[in-house]
């Protein structure tokens, strides 16, 4: 249990495994296909192989999408083109099956559990058991959290990815829903890249000129709280993210400690993750970028995290909307890998050998 | 029947459904989302209502692909990195099972039947019964087939998309497996665009710059030829393409005539659609690109048919991969418009009206 004066630590985060690594590398080459043909489908297969350390990969069976909701005070500047009402409403219809995420997993084949964790309203039991608190502190002119609030959150967010783990999930990928999310996932971005705010300001929700502008300003004045902390990244996530985006980041470390692999989502989660990174340096090695986000700063994200991401199809909802997508293309990756037949195995005949060439994209990593 | 003198005719295409588009389009703004926030996931929804005639759509049920097998004479030039030998082995291959379209297919729920127009061996029934010839001619210096054979492989392809239409095929693949078969795809893409030889010019099964080099001077006698047909989609075929080309011409040329929607793959088949283009005006209204193919001739085939793909994953199998690696998308963005709640069933409260902005991508036409 954390006290107060008592930062959060988490584990050292482990490499995946070499050895299966080279092993479906070398699979890859044997498959009746030549060499790197199947392009990205081939690295995802590794990819896949090094984090279950098992060549062939097997194919997932528990993926989970936890979707972390969270209200943020910022929102009352007038940066999104929805009410802050419209959070719980979601969290309802998340329950109800109704959202964009309950179809994508149904499709995909994996189960979804919502969080309350700092919803601006009161919301079921089943899903406000770790809540934090009613929103989150505007952070263009206070702290999104106290210490403990940050802190509950993150621990939060850690055991939520416990108890995912434990309960067999081979897969974790983590949504966002909140209103007004987006700013505080830009601030976190500038603040840990040092790009100008500007660079990072999205249409989230889809607003009109006048509110980008209140949201760049809003974005601008947290930034200034922001720069203080950036060596800190609970201060960083108590000062300028919110309960929902301190679980998420304690949420995204804990699946590397435990050394499972995450899908990606957009900007919100991909913030997020740029501090899970500092809390436990090393994490990425076991996130894959679901897509790529509309919203700018899921570029800026990609890049600072050195990921490529799966699909580029302009999405920018969150809720793990863009990761569920990705995630059969993954599945399809692992499926290659291990049910294709080796050259041997199907009596077919390799390159002839003065010509085979060109490098092999399999050897790259992601 | 055809006969000696008569080309085949193709009947006209019909335009998708304008009122399940247009319904489409009015249900994506009424879903529990942000207006665009899915991006192209929203245009692909779309698209499949506008084919299929129904808003909101159905999810595919029988997708099918047929993998289009044949030589080519113009391998004998030492333009692939596999012997002629393999495109036999891989039918087997295919037949048991083993190879990169049957994983990819089982685990988008598609079935794949395979079909032998020239390849320079004995296969099994199954797969001969429309066999046009043993190989293709060597098109540097030789047509491909003789006027006969061309028509015969064009009907063949035509009755093949009756069939699968007529046996409930919702949705068809083609996929193409030839050793060689990269070099006539890059002549007809040539021929049909103006472009150089030298920008379409691919390494296809991963062939050395010296193979590279032989490649591009077979690919540039065989223009010679072919510019001298490029008016008549048919001699065009003939002269540069070879059976399972034409084969896969009237295929994709039939099933647009059939308002079946097609998921198109890589090079070889871009390369037939164009041909089957011009076979079939507007037939590519009823055809989705899977992929950017990770050969240059892909993306000119894209532009010229004013494509854009929903993968790009450096693919360049063939065999249909890379569509059925798209597939789980499409029914993704089918399922999505088909299953999500509308603000109205949620009781999700809509956009702030003064602040609702930005433009919606599903408006645009694919």
């Amino acid at each position: 249990m954390s006290t107060e004066n008592t930062p959060i630590r988490f584990g050292a985060v482990q490499a995946p495994d070499e050895q299966a690594r080279r092993q479906a590398v070398a699979r890859q080459e044997q498959l009746t296909k030549p060499a790197g043909s199947l392009g990205r489908l081939e690295e995802l297969g590794v990819w896949a192989a090094a984090r279950q350390g098992s060549c062939p990969p097997r194919q997932f069976t528990r993926p989970r999408v936890v979707v972390f909701a969270g209200d943020h005070g910022v929102a009352r500047q007038g940066v999104s083109a929805y009410p802050s009402a419209v959070t719980g409403q979601m969290v309802r219809n998340f329950l109800d099956g109704g959202a964009a995420v309950n179809a994508l997993a149904r499709g995909a084949g994996a189960t979804v559990r919502v969080l309350d964790l700092a919803v601006d309203a009161d919301t079921p039991d089943v899903v406000a058991a770790r809540k934090v608190r009613r929103s989150s502190g505007a952070i263009d002119c206070e702290d999104a959290l106290t210490p403990e609030q940050a802190r509950a959150a993150i621990q939060a967010g850690r055991d939520v990815a416990d108890e995912e783990v434990d309960s067999g999930a081979d897969l974790l990928i983590a949504g966002d829903m909140g209103i007004g999310n987006t700013t505080p996932a830009a601030v976190l971005i500038a603040a840990l890249t040092g790009i100008e705010p500007v660079a990072v300001v999205g249409r989230g929700t889809g607003i009109d000129d006048r509110a980008w502008m209140r949201k760049t300003a809003a974005i601008r004045d947290a930034l200034r709280r922001a720069r203080k902390v950036i060596d800190d990244p609970e201060a960083l996530l108590r000062t300028s993210g919110g309960a929902d985006i301190a679980a998420l980041a304690g949420f995204l470390a804990q699946a590397a400690v435990r050394r499972t692999p995450v899908l990606l989502d957009g900007v919100v989660v991909g913030a997020a993750a740029m501090v899970a990174e500092e809390l436990a340096p090393g994490a990425r090695q076991w996130w894959l970028a679901g897509h790529r986000s509309a919203e700018p700063g899921g570029s800026t994200v990609l890049e600072h995290l050195d990921l490529s991401p799966v699909l580029d199809l302009e999405m920018r909802l969150g809720e793990g909307a863009g990761a569920l997508t990705a995630l059969p293309v993954l599945t399809s990756a692992v499926r290659v890998l291990a049910e294709m037949a080796t050259f041997g195995e199907a009596g077919v005949g390799g390159p002839t050998a003065a010509e085979a060439a060109g490098p092999d994209p399999a050897e790259q990593e992601l």
